[in-house]
């Protein structure tokens, strides 16, 4: 099974403090790099913590606060400095749109790559983005304004041929594929065997969520189910409820309620309010509704797995 | 005579580095600060080397390059959310105002202090800020878009009256003020006392000149004759004069010829190109044609004199 990382690049919230850099992650598969959201200062996080620009070639940006995507323009003029070719796609909420590209018009006036601006405007978890390697949704938040989570979910596998079902069954190699993709065999003298006899299935996919910036979203608890990483919005902690409803926020333990009903994998908590010294007392209170959470915090890479497993590992934690 | 000091916050040039931070600067005077550019990642670094919103009430940029000026709207947006009521004046370009107003409706909607932009667009030096501490001037640059250098001279402080001439001449005290500001004096029998009797100059005034990005200016050599401290563009290393010259820039030699025309006290290079892994060599250059200069580093600090004392300390050298 290929490896598919999560890395936080930042994990702070609206107002800057020393502790946490505003809101930018990097999902990796096969050496592609897929960025979701871009505050300022992302592109030297995204060169500190060793990614390369010519990888990424898709970037989703929840929403339209500063500290979602003040970055996005500085790393775009960047990648044209560095004379890049291949085109971006940036996935956008419909509302950015013309500030965007009125900011990409002053600031890139001779840019020679291609930046495929993808508005996104719906009432309904909607599919956005496929490639070999995911199937993108996004869903609408409740946050101030248009705000969108996405669900990642890698794209089905083929199934596996058995070798000695090749050799019993004598099937020519042109017909291996069309097997792979469950389509029973037909052998000379017209037997029909079933693509269960021939093959084993493919390897599970795996999946991934963000939800920051948002109340909390029952609505999403199908749509997630199983879900094997979840990031959440926590700005807030237990007891801030008030503030987070005010500021359509969530805290940790609503997080982690959310993660419970989904039965996710694992629950990441992130954008944490700058209000706090250290978000230990967020972690106590999540676990007690769900176990299986960490804290976010800048250069901490979580292997996304299948969801009985641990995939946590953390390359660096701060600068 | 009061503290004037300079802190670099930034001295890379447009293509990111680990190294260095894009342009930005404080010059700081009795509880004061006046930042110079504002790169992306600028909020982060005015905070990191101790310095406080409230005491920023002007703000210059000298072009609408990225490098130098996308870290406005996330200062200016963090200063909204930290509740600041007091008014800011951002100096800028003129080309860059409709930009920047775009950028403050859209991610700024609901600020409650002023931001009052002042647009500059001179084909001469011309004075563009007065307050009680400095008046500044702007000169146009030859960069590839409108560029202006800034002039700081610390204001003309009052002549200070000798006691011993109160008590001759029985001066009455709502005169001093008077006197203290070059007038003479006519006693009560008629007779001018002349001012130079009366008082002694005032504290020596100390400037500071920033030229980047630029190619050489000589045309500025009478202008900036006798400044304190020179801040100068410095992007490339003697040999790169081509390239230089291609892009708009200076070399380290360039700019300290162009120091030494100047006379000035000291000269601080900076905008270092990335491809340098170190500016030794920029420095090694520069010193051939004039001693008195040192490298730009994020944390420097540097207090600025006289031209006759050497005011270089560092704070901090790096993150």
């Amino acid at each position: 099974m290929v490896d598919l990382h999560l890395t936080i690049l930042g994990c702070g919230s609206a107002k800057p403090t020393m502790r946490h850099h505003t809101s930018s992650q990097i999902i990796s598969r096969l050496g592609k790099h897929y960025m979701i959201d871009c505050g300022e200062g992302t592109q030297r996080q995204f060169h500190k913590f060793g990614f390369h620009e010519g990888q990424l070639e898709n970037i989703f940006i929840s929403h339209a606060h500063g500290d979602h995507c003040l970055g996005l323009i500085g790393l775009l003029s960047s990648m044209s400095l560095n004379s890049r070719h291949q085109g971006i796609n940036i996935y956008i909420p419909a509302n950015f749109e013309q500030i965007l590209k009125a900011q990409i018009d002053f600031f890139m006036p001779h840019t020679e790559y291609g930046i495929y601006i993808h508005p996104i405007d719906c009432q309904e978890p909607t599919l956005i983005h496929t490639d070999e390697h995911f199937e993108v949704t996004a869903f609408p938040l409740s946050h101030r304004v248009p705000c969108y989570g996405f669900l990642f979910k890698e794209r089905q596998g083929k199934r596996h041929i058995k070798p000695e079902a090749i050799q019993t069954y004598n099937i020519p190699y042109p017909e291996i594929e069309f097997i792979q993709s469950g389509h029973d065999f037909t052998t000379t003298d017209g037997k029909v065997i079933p693509n269960e006899e021939l093959t084993t299935p493919p390897v599970p996919t795996r999946s991934y969520a963000y939800l920051s910036d948002t109340q909390p979203m029952k609505k999403y608890v199908e749509l997630l189910q199983g879900v094997d990483l979840l990031y959440h919005d926590a700005t807030y902690c237990e007891g801030d409820e008030q503030l987070a409803f005010l500021y359509d926020h969530s805290t940790a333990s609503q997080a982690a309620e959310f993660a419970q009903k989904c039965n996710a994998g694992k629950l990441i908590l992130g954008h944490f309010s700058s209000r706090y010294n250290n978000e230990e007392r967020l972690l106590e209170c999540a676990v007690r509704h769900f176990p299986h959470t960490i804290l976010a915090n800048e250069g901490l890479n979580v292997k996304i797995v299948d969801k009985t497993e641990d995939g946590t590992t953390f390359i660096e934690r701060k600068e």
